[in-house]
């Protein structure tokens, strides 16, 4: 672990992680969806920290936002440059103290990060499944991980912990695995979304279709649609702060300059941080 | 007036107007924007309503938002199917009540609805301007009114009354010309934008500018960007009715159907509205 202490802003980092993969074929041979539609193979990418103890009472596990992953913390190198996600809450001595917890965290199926999702060659086709993946919901993505939890052996966690859609995750741990769930930690998040909320969402997705490089979801053989992507990411960050925050944060500063500059420039600081 | 009243759901219309249009060359051939660019000759639309007084002390100045235009009530014809924008409000007995108020609707300069804009031909280079257009701010839209209220010999407003956008260029009428105006009506509006709402301009701005057909800003020659101007249009509608509005107007309600889809059709009535 030491190597990894020096470029580490956050503190001392849990150091070297592994992203592994657990791949289940589940009964007999897929998983059934909410949508009634059956997926599987299944893939979920994961990566676990600290040790389990005997009587396996120390698992907390972590549920990564729409964005995130399952480097939730650590290095997967020396070279890397980058830790993970959550470095600042999870590592020895840590909020999440890896000294004493066997923190597992998954990443969510419908991801492109590991997991099964639309990038996933499907069986059938011998193609990236794109546009023909199905919709997946949180209780699919629940479903998954706990196939991954019966797979290591564990019947009891400590904690679920995550935000956002993570932290739906958690609530959806709650109801539909109670008596695996010790305690639950949900943070920004919601049992359901509300219209504005909906709006929002629909906005991101019609900016991703609208862009030319869409081509129906089928875009893993050409070009991706990267501007649409990051139109969608800037509708999600002016989500992520509240008026009153995004005042404290930016109020009407300008952007390394003293006037306006009556041009297409990112004048203001709130512009240039949606731009970047 | 009368062939006007049966297919007016809005009570009696104020019946036919036209669209007139004032060109000005203005000290001494120009328009001086905030920015220090010079426009010119500057082409104003607008519309009235009413009859003026003998003292000219009945006009009230109409000031739309920013998708508006100068044809705030009334028809052009006959067969013209729909009328003004706020034909609710503008004609004979109603809240602005054209049977005693001398009514002037004035369309912005940077607009495309028959006012100096991008889309005009520049005098310099024979095309429309385009990109080339110089930035016009609030001030600069209320400079070119003036011009139109001077050419119309008036010399006091009675009310200067607009929403939104239109509603800042009632608070800059007051402030740039406070003994013209005798009242003033802003409407749903504010002295200057919050970090938010800077932030949601930033988003509908560079979804035009994603759009393959945005071309820099010069498209007067080919297809237009409308996937990108009906992404920012949507940006602009979840920002017109506030969370608790939403709620009350969509909630999670879902649209002609029953249950969820679990594809990419618009289940919920928030989507379906964003859509259309």
């Amino acid at each position: 672990m030491s190597e990894y202490i020096e470029h580490d802003k956050n503190g001392v980092s849990v150091g070297q992680v592994e992203k592994r993969h657990f791949t289940f074929s589940y009964p007999p041979d897929h998983l059934v969806l909410e949508s009634n539609a059956r997926l599987g193979p299944v893939t979920i990418a994961y990566e676990t920290m600290g040790q389990l103890n005997a009587d396996k009472s120390n698992v907390i596990l972590i549920l990564h936002a729409l964005s995130g992953d399952s480097h939730v913390a650590g290095y997967y190198d020396e070279k890397d440059p980058k830790p993970g996600w959550w470095e600042i809450m999870v590592g020895p001595g840590k909020g999440i103290d890896t000294d004493k917890y066997f923190v597992i965290c998954s990443n969510i199926i419908g991801s492109c990060m590991g997991s099964t999702g639309p990038s996933s060659v499907c069986p059938a086709t011998g193609k990236p499944y794109g546009f023909e993946f199905p919709v997946v919901t949180v209780a699919d993505m629940v479903k998954a991980q706990k196939a991954l939890i019966d797979h290591l052996g564990i019947t009891k966690i400590l904690a679920v912990v995550g935000g956002s859609i993570g932290g739906m995750q958690v609530l959806e741990w709650t109801v539909r695995y109670p008596d695996t769930v010790v305690s639950a930690i949900p943070l920004a998040t919601t049992t359901r979304h509300s219209a504005l909320a909906i709006a929002f969402n629909e906005v991101a997705r019609q900016a991703i279709m609208a862009d030319p490089n869409w081509n129906n979801g089928n875009y893993y053989d050409g070009p991706r649609p990267n501007l649409g992507l990051a139109l969608a990411r800037m509708v999600g960050h002016v989500t992520y702060l509240s008026d009153e925050a995004m005042r404290r944060k930016f109020g009407r500063r300008l952007q390394d300059k003293d006037d306006f500059s009556f041009n297409f420039d990112a004048d203001f600081q709130v512009e240039s941080y949606l731009r970047y």
